[in-house]
């Protein structure tokens, strides 16, 4: 067996088999700041093939699990149960999984979005706030690029001044690279249609949720109503792929809100810009070690992460300025403050995703649903 | 009195005086390809100033007048009375002007929007339909800038194969620079934001015309329904200052379109991003001698004015690739075609905006008043 | 006979025809503050073509010259001489076409570079210091765009702290577009190559000059003694088709210089970065209306045209930030303040290019040949 | 004891303290892809510490040396010994730690430069070559990002043509962040500008090693000789603290070079731009996800990581388009590449940098320190 360094947190993981993008996405994470030694795992329905993978990443054949259950109750058992895992299964699922590693006082690091549908999203939240001996975080990873949390930063501090407005977006373009020329990826891509899967609204659960997170991340606000249209507007996936959305918030500010999974050209971005009484702020995920500050009153400051100004984002970063940042940089952020927090007794203020940010988003994908079947503005 | 070179065009103008920025850049416009002369004019309701201005441009002032009833009047009676007449005044005036002007079979070149409203639109448009002598144009002038001329070119000729969406925005910051900080900037931004002086809605009719003219330039389409949000988000300038709009396109496409002027920081931004079944295209006008084609299946092409694969811009450029043509080259486009129009009695196609586009965006200001209203998507 | 506006200068051009892009460029830079009308010009050696072409341009006859010295001695003897003319001949006439007008008291507006070698440089500008009734511009148009300027005031006002390094570059593409495509474009390369025409070095004059114009331009320094490396690199063109150099500037700082016409692939840049003890400068001419001011101890800074903390700039724009202004904009400022300088009478400072850059280009130039020849730093 | 996976190999460190950058990089790219077991190091000179650090990342204390010659010979005693040994020592130790560890058959992972200078450099490569059981990579890590070497395979494919011209610059600000502020700082700096440390010349060995590099590895060529100027510009740091050199390649190319290492405002950038007879490519670290491709005859390619037409690249990538690698990224794909290269016994082709560009890169430096005294060119 493994001796794991008294600093390690051992952790179990729930999906991301060999074939899945973000299984591979949450194992690079779990291992760039080396805090996490992988010591359980479900990766195949098929206790053979889950074993099978479990030991190419280095597990033990016993710790190899074919279902989640069998894995809780278990590991659970085990003088060396796992203290955390990692689930990166469907939507729908997240509830239920995540209930049983609660009941066995295991915390949680769950892909997003936070549940399948906000009925499930409900009785999650309950769930984790009635057990005060886990901690839960989500992985709405944009969230932890540095700038994004350096945006954060500038907005409670009133350098932009009262928010008035957010524009928000995240598009992508699922029909170039792989997505839908490959048997394989025809398969991969099912997974994120069916709704039975995927949960209320693929294009909303998918990739929304990040765009929405991102909005109520940086802002501090949250929608008080909404006017949604949700369309397939692409005849190339049967699915919901395209959301609109205008928001109000509860500060008064306005908002729009667009994610569309069928811009074609390889066009992926998330973008995000919020005004204030005293100015801007702009984030872009394709240039992340930037964020644009344009105060009323003095030259625009294009600001970079590490360098001068940029203090806080600093916390949140491996590298000097000058040398880019990326999305797994990022995603491990999320790995790193979680590990932290559960090593670390004081109270301290944390800044991963957590719980509150997910049955808010579900709340408002819910919304987005009602708004555009009735073609009215929703309150949430 | 001055020779005209015959192939110089005789040009009244109404509107434009010393203080108005508008008035600078449509006479630059018209110097550019020495074109046209100006002879006579409209600069105040002061007969003295009007003379005065008049005169320091190098117009006779027995052509200098007070009211374009009295120009329009007078001018047909002379031998050289003008041939085109310039309209650069409040949006409420340009009905009654043109109109006058149109009795007197002089040609127009007027400011946009077309018309204050609806109902002087429809009436506006009849006049012009009704006189066969006059060409009409309209100076939607980003539509003249080479690139999106290319972009529409790309559009007809199905690059992009069907377009499927489109995100079109016009975000101004009017509390930067000199807008809100002198009193004369005040008087002038008083001209702005009176709807008795501005028409309908002053962020639409200012900017939000430009907008929607730009989406439906390119793409050729028009909306066929809307839902809109129009709001004063920002108390500095007591108007609507914030318009959003959700677009059924008459081809089935979606789209979405934003204005604001009070979006803080110096932001300054007209972008326009039209997505098909087969790719997708992108322009920005801060950066307006470059256009984003991205193709589905190839490589991103950053397609230059005046370079290889760029051949239909050239027709409405001055300079070689390399040197950044601007605002004053694509308004100077209008007045050149323009002038290329009259003087061509063959059916060639023109490009400059003109009132059909002009009673297209007027239906649409129109139906974004009343669904902001009633809070439901509106038909067209 | 046209009658003249008492605020507009008379213009005579020498140079120019109608196949000649810069005669185009320098005509539309004329009318564009409606400060000047051309009353005369040599725009051929034929004089059939000439007083055609020049009655296109609404030029008179009998004011059509088929040479430069008949131009001189013809005007001169009229009530109303051309006060200015306008040189854009090839680069080898410029000194004895200059000279020849300043014995007449017109004064100069003339193309870059300033003369064809040293010596005649040399003489030219002795000839223009000879005679105090005279103004002279040399159209290194790059300097005055307005955000050039803008780093010009920058560095004067001590911004950056002492210049340390200084790294610019002008690199083109001749082969691109028309340029060798066409027999024509073939014909008018010619004249680019030929140094009999061109002067001392094809790159250097033609390109070259600018580059090292905007070195000096912006940080007034000069060059102290350089080291060059002047070359063939592309058989497609035979001239000197690549120049590189290293400077030690009069104050000590060091930098470095490149310029290169057979950079493939639509490449088209001037560049300039300016390194002082306390920040830095950029300004690219694919995006004129920024500056990008790096502090050595704060955000950087994105300086536009006609916002805050650019009101330099402001002196030398026409447009309201947000709207781009171009190559011709630029152009146009030199002959704006070549007008203002002529009719005001006050010791007001100008930043028209003017002889005394034009001989420091020129003994550059001469410098860099020597240099390049005998493979050793050459003192200036 | 750990047990290690069968895939994994066992690495041993010398050098990367807690307090260096480039060891924290070392050891985060090892972990990357989960091919490596830190299973040995030296981390100081003093026992005690060297066995706290290395406790703190999980290694025995009897693996925990203080010297890299007790390394050597303890882990080559033992059955477990280390299979690789990763090197980020002061390039004047490169040599000797090398061949010690070669005599024991350890196969090498340095960090660059190759060696201290010249002399050191020839010795470690005629080492290396002598001892055919042993591979060795050279962590000059910009060449391992993925559109770099897209650039390479498309010179390679000729997509570019002949080589004709190569700019690289890289270009940082010391002064910036914490490098000249703190005590701390000012004794890391030490270690750099030391020539006894660092080697031959401080801006050329740290940073000008891998410009050179970076234009030897994309376009295959290599100096042929040089012109150097090598200067202490800024007096703030006691160094060469900025080199520029003028190329002449093996195949007639030419090119500059540009380093500075207090060029002032936070610059910092790594920039890359090669013509050849039909195109030109151009790659920036700050935007390391994207190389620009511009075709003589057709529209610029803004070719995308993971996108289409960059198919080469994904062979070194691990996220799709859209989601942005950076430096570590990158500098895992050595690790990976290195690893698989030692688990594969066929003789595919391996991209990682080695000894002899290692040998290369000596070579060019030493050429520029005797041109820059000599100031004449220098043959390599």
């Amino acid at each position: 067996m493994q001796r794991i360094k008294a600093k390690k947190l051992t952790l179990g993981i729930v999906g991301g088999g060999p074939k899945s993008w973000i299984g591979h996405v949450h194992r690079i994470s779990s291992r760039f700041d080396d805090q996490y030694e992988i010591m359980a795992g479900v990766f195949s329905r098929n206790a053979k093939f889950s074993k099978k993978f479990g030991k190419s990443l280095g597990i033990s054949p016993d710790r190899c699990y074919s279902n989640y259950k069998e894995m809780a109750d278990r590991e659970s058992k085990r003088k060396d149960c796992i203290k955390v895992v990692a689930i990166m299964t469907p939507p729908s699922s997240h509830q239920t999984i995540s209930e049983k590693f609660i009941d066995k006082n295991i915390h949680i690091i769950s892909d997003k979005p936070f549940a399948g549908n906000l009925e499930q999203a409900k009785k999650l939240y309950k769930k984790i706030k009635s057990n005060k001996k886990i901690k839960y975080a989500l992985t709405h990873n944009y969230s932890a690029y540095p700038m994004v949390r350096e945006a954060k930063k500038l907005v409670e501090k009133g350098k932009i001044g009262k928010v008035e407005y957010i524009n928000v977006e995240y598009v992508q373009d699922w029909s170039s690279g792989k997505n839908l020329t490959t048997r394989n990826s025809k398969k991969i891509l099912k997974w994120k249609i069916d709704n039975k899967i995927v949960g209320a609204s693929a294009v909303l659960n998918e990739i929304g949720s990040h765009a929405y997170h991102m909005a109520i991340y940086i802002s501090g606000l949250k929608a008080k109503s909404i006017f949604a249209d949700i369309k397939q507007i692409s005849n190339k996936i049967k699915m919901d792929n395209n959301a609109q959305v205008m928001i109000n918030f509860n500060n008064g500010a306005k908002g729009m809100f667009w994610t569309n999974v069928m811009a074609r050209g390889g066009v992926y971005g998330l973008r995000i810009r919020i005004f204030g009484s005293k100015g801007s702020l702009e984030w872009i995920q394709n240039d992340p070690n930037y964020l644009k500050f344009n105060p009323s009153r003095g030259a625009v400051r294009l600001l970079e992460r590490g360098f001068f100004n940029t203090n806080f984002s600093k916390n949140f970063s491996r590298l000097k300025f000058g040398h880019p940042e990326g999305y797994l940089d990022a995603f491990a952020n999320i790995y790193r403050e979680f590990a932290t927090s559960l090593k670390n007794k004081s109270k301290k203020r944390y800044f991963f995703p957590n719980e509150d940010e997910g049955l808010e988003t579900a709340k408002f994908i819910d919304a987005c649903k009602l708004s555009s079947k009735k073609k009215k503005w929703v309150k949430i």
